[in-house]
């Protein structure tokens, strides 16, 4: 066991602050990492609070994480100390079931381990996420990161950016598809660089006609602002694919209205019950409201892999470690394009 | 124009009774049929009332319609008096949509033509339906029925048939498909037939484990039956496919947690508010719950190919005309082995 600095929460109300984490001794299967940038997801906020009723403190959060490895155990064959790495949102599951089978980790049957406020399968110690200077992963679940990738913008990659990147692949998102991304915010801004790699129009979906204007700097083709009805209208059954990043509870009637035949409305950021809306508008063209968490690790790696080839990352703005609290106010606020990410030097 | 006998509704609280309407005088493209024998579906019941506050008067259900080629148009090409034909719930839409051009008219751009409850594209007359001696349809509106199909079991085939099967064909289902049919009526005793018909491993989920016997004689594998909580918490995740044939308002929760990674609940029978259902049953493994509403005339012919090779039928209790608002009341309560077909030479 090692003792580790580290950021975190001691209990629903505490704010983040320093502490000392143990970090386990390497295991064989293990990869040692020098945290460099971890970025600043919702849900570190919502756990920090225990919004999900779930949180175990001292609770340290961070899982969009990117270092170099330190140290390496025996059995490791795809990594040597001084490599550029990643972790995401899972450090483990059963890799026995249907889904680990299927590199789909993240619906692992028997349930993930989580980066943070999960449990070590082996040894049972809690798992501490990224506001810190090290970490330690077990092999299958460290992804490589490209040398072209600037580390602390890639960091959003390994939340964010899968989160965006899985549902538009699983879905056929391609050359052809009529893409609208609602909001702009960490997974938005990621939503619609991702959904303009992959060949698709994309129309940024706002209440704000000017987060439409920041969202054409990123690739966005269109920009419908929902409060207009009159856009609204006219942009009835025009969508293929529309990728729902709002993150708090929302009506979907006014977004489904925008669903032409066989469309999916997939929802990514709201963790809420859905409000009701009418089954008439899925019966009306075998349309869908669906879901989509993070990805599995080769889905990962494929996303890392082409953001190097086509230079895609994150929009950040890099804060060291002291301002964390004060970063989770802006977050709550929106305040932010698109996405803090922490300077771990300033540990 | 033609008078033609019938029986219909004059005002929601009229019931159904004998009346006459007028039928078109044939035009290049038109097929007049002999009615023989039309099914009875649920959606007779709601427009006859006006449940959906759209019913113009005096309006006559019916659109499960078969029977005999009495004339033939000058342009009309596939049929000639004699053929044994079917219609179904569309008698005619724009032809020009891109929907109507991948032969989804059921999802024309600019709206079908009903068989019934409707108005005619050409001269704005209203559309009557089957309840009736005689129906006048475009040809590319009628569909060939097959000889080796028994007239009066069939004709469910053209509402109830057509929405079961359109919605296992879309989202594949095949051999390997794990299909779940919720619902033991007139839409849902298809729907185990041809998920069975297509290959797949299918389970009815029903109240009534006396429902239950009876879907295993229709071809079921297996019951679940989902007031049962420890066969509905070992089933969970276990369904690729749900077919949610329930006719009324209901909550999906409990059929959600049935779904197993990238398994949709596909709503085919209630026409209502969908009630809340949390949207992480939907994050955890890209799921999805849709709609879906009748079906094409090219896949409603592919269906009564299907059928005519496979001996589908639908299951039916046959009627005297005279005996119609009796059976509007049993379908209400659910009573009836599983649909009810009016024999027109009782008219």
């Amino acid at each position: 066991m090692t003792a580790t600095a580290a950021w975190g929460a001691t209990a629903p109300d505490s704010g983040i602050n320093a502490l000392t984490i143990d970090r386990r001794a390497l295991r064989d299967e293990d990869v040692a990492i020098d945290i460099a940038f971890c970025g600043v997801c919702h849900s570190d906020l919502h756990v920090a609070r225990n919004d999900w009723g779930r949180t175990t403190y001292p609770f340290v959060p961070g899982h969009e994480i990117v270092g170099t490895v330190s140290a390496v155990g025996a059995g490791v064959t795809r990594f040597k100390v001084g490599d550029r790495v990643a972790v995401g949102t899972v450090v483990d599951s059963c890799r026995k079931c249907d889904a680990c089978h299927d590199g789909e980790e993240n619906y692992c049957r028997e349930g993930t381990t989580g980066t943070y406020n999960s449990h070590d399968r082996i040894d049972g110690t809690p798992t501490y996420g990224g506001y810190s200077a090290n970490i330690v992963v077990a092999e299958p679940y460290v992804l490589r990161l490209p040398e072209s990738l600037d580390m602390a913008a890639a960091a959003p990659l390994l939340c964010a950016g899968i989160t965006t990147y899985s549902p538009l692949k699983n879905w056929n998102v391609g050359p052809g598809s009529r893409v609208g991304v609602i909001g702009l915010g960490g997974l938005g801004h990621m939503g619609v660089k991702f959904a303009k790699a992959l060949g698709a129009e994309v129309t940024m979906i706002t209440t704000s006609p000017a987060k439409g204007e920041d969202a054409k700097k990123l690739g966005a083709d269109h920009v419908l602002v929902s409060t207009d009805k009159e856009a609204m209208r006219a942009a009835a059954r025009s969508f293929d694919f529309l990728l729902d990043t709002i993150p708090v509870k929302h009506d979907l009637t006014r977004y489904l209205f925008l669903l032409d035949r066989k469309g999916t409305l997939c929802i990514v950021g709201m963790i809420e019950p859905v409000e009701p809306f009418h089954s008439g508008l899925l019966l009306g063209g075998q349309k869908a409201v669906a879901g989509s968490g993070v990805g599995g690790i080769a889905q990962t790696q494929e996303m890392l892999d082409l953001c190097a080839e086509k230079g895609i990352l994150a929009e950040i703005e890099v804060i060291p470690i002291a301002e964390i609290n004060r970063a989770y106010e802006r977050m709550e606020k929106a305040d932010v394009k698109y996405r803090f990410v922490i300077d771990m030097s300033t540990l």
